[in-house]
């Protein structure tokens, strides 16, 4: 990932060194910091279809999806304004910050909001860009860029739905569950892995083993982030705790919490949920209600549940080398309590 | 174009019934009033190369690049803050209207901008998946993809530095002349026909002419754009006149009428630009200034100079068929001072 920066960097210097901040900013943030979950699953699931650990093309193809996972992180920090990112100021912020210590013209928001965007792009192109040039066979190329295509239109499906969801306030659990079905499952786990599968060459018996696999352990992996959320330390996770409540997602613990709510319980809940401003004290009583509902508790359940159904796929699996282990180690540290 | 987008369309109705309207904003915006320049330098760089002109996968690669550009134009709009184009809402206000009349929880300008972000990423990944799957032999493909990632990594560049420059505030006229060298020459025309020829076959000598003839019209098509947004006719544009000037953009127009401006009109140029509320009175004004300080006539005198040179190469270029009519045509067009 260092090399293929170092490449498309020059380009963007080559236009004009006053390129020079912004490619700092992308760079700080693309090298630093990341848990690199996608392109480790990409290089599992090669690795589990028989592909070589040593080739130099599944490197370059795995951290492609590291350049997407930025375009996303950074479009999803301006949607949701969030400030911090990684325990860090979030891209559009640096920007944002850039532009008042340098005292530039216009308002720092708009500017770092507009780089932030186009830095986004620049990190989706460039996803494409390596994965065409991974160095594999141009079938298995191909191959994977269908998946990758389709993968990319899923997501930001999901996202859509999620601010769709959002925006129309609590509906359903089901509805909740296909937001992370499309927004993490699917994205996070399913795809990566059967992209290095059939980079690897892998059928479709291996590409249905990894759907079976990835989809009960993606969705155990965003409920697990749902939890920390609300009850997580911002020291490992990297973001404050509560975000998710001031900006209002109605995720699955929240919906499972007002269903089970009472009445002023429910009051209290669409009162506080999507306040910015809310405080330790307001964050306290939701977290009450949330464990006095009995919606941490089924959440809890589902994790285990789900992560479960997960590591029992890999029973049956035939995969080479220790590639079981492997998974089943990721499964377990993705949905564990501490990140 | 439009089969390509059932297709995907069909995939975003699937993840949920609920990506109904935005898929319509997005068809509606992408389907209608388009001038599809860029598709049509393409094929006509397709056509000078000796493609054979009833080719439907020419066609395919054509169109990808118009998906390309409604990413460019949906986040364009979305960092100028631009509520109109085309003469009609632009698409996140569309998405915010759409907000607004369905009276969902949140802000509407919030909604607007997150699902167009999310819109134009999608633009942004079909371009790519358009063009991989255009049907072309795979080897022009891959070299038309290395052209195509390098133009999208070049136009980000330069809308990056158009920020930049716009928060700088007026610096030369060399300055501004980079931005349009790279935001709108390479990437409107030199590099689309370019794109066209490499999918044909063509060598390197003809990518020369292409370049040749494409640079200096290029600028020329953007200062003729710069004129317009400051003296055109918005029922002709699409676009509100004046934009530029209430966005503040120091383009070359206006930084020659600053540098030829006395100190009183100078003062007069440093608060009115970037007013958003720029009114008629205002922008009367300010046209005044461009013209009385000879910075319209210097502007025309270089469009007029720029696309005769843009001209002159094709007197020397052999290209099939009827290409060099064709290209002057498109020339002139692209160039007149009505749209």
């Amino acid at each position: 990932l260092r090399e293929f920066l170092d490449n498309r960097v020059a380009l963007l210097l080559d236009v004009s060194p006053a390129l020079q901040q912004l490619q700092q900013v992308l760079r700080d943030f693309l090298l630093d910091g990341g848990k690199c979950l996608r392109p480790t699953f990409c290089y599992t699931g090669w690795q589990g279809a028989g592909g070589d650990p040593l080739s130099a093309g599944i490197l370059n193809a795995a951290a492609s999806l590291e350049l997407l996972h930025a375009c996303a992180l950074i479009h999803d920090d301006i949607m949701d304004a969030s400030d911090i990112r990684r325990g860090k100021p979030s891209v559009h912020r640096r920007l944002a910050n850039m532009h008042s210590n340098a005292r530039l013209r216009g308002l720092p928001d708009s500017f770092g909001t507009a780089v932030a965007i186009l830095l986004g792009d620049l990190c989706l192109t460039w996803c494409h860009h390596m994965l065409d040039e991974c160095g594999l066979p141009a079938d298995a190329v191909r191959n994977a860029k269908s998946l990758s295509h389709l993968m990319i239109t899923e997501v930001i499906a999901g996202q859509c739905l999620d601010v769709i969801e959002q925006a129309r306030g609590f509906s359903s659990v089901e509805r909740a569950r296909t937001v992370i079905h499309y927004k993490t499952a699917k994205y996070t786990i399913e795809r990566p892995l059967q992209i290095g599968a059939v980079l690897a060459g892998a059928d479709a018996d291996l590409l249905a083993m990894y759907s079976s696999f990835a989809l009960p352990l993606g969705e155990a992996f965003q409920l697990r982030d749902d939890v920390l959320g609300v009850f997580g330390d911002p020291a490992e996770t990297g973001k404050p705790v509560g975000d998710d409540l001031r900006g209002g997602k109605p995720n699955v613990l929240l919906t499972l919490a007002r269903e089970a709510a009472t009445t002023a319980q429910c009051a209290e809940i669409d009162t506080l949920l999507g306040d910015a401003q809310l405080g330790i004290k307001a964050l306290d009583s939701l977290r009450e209600t949330i464990v006095s509902t009995g919606a941490l508790a089924t959440v809890e359940g589902m994790i285990t549940q789900l992560t479960n159904t997960a590591l029992a796929v890999l029973d049956n699996a035939r995969l080479h080398g220790d590639t079981d282990r492997l998974l089943a180690e990721l499964a377990v540290s993705a949905t564990s309590r501490v990140r």
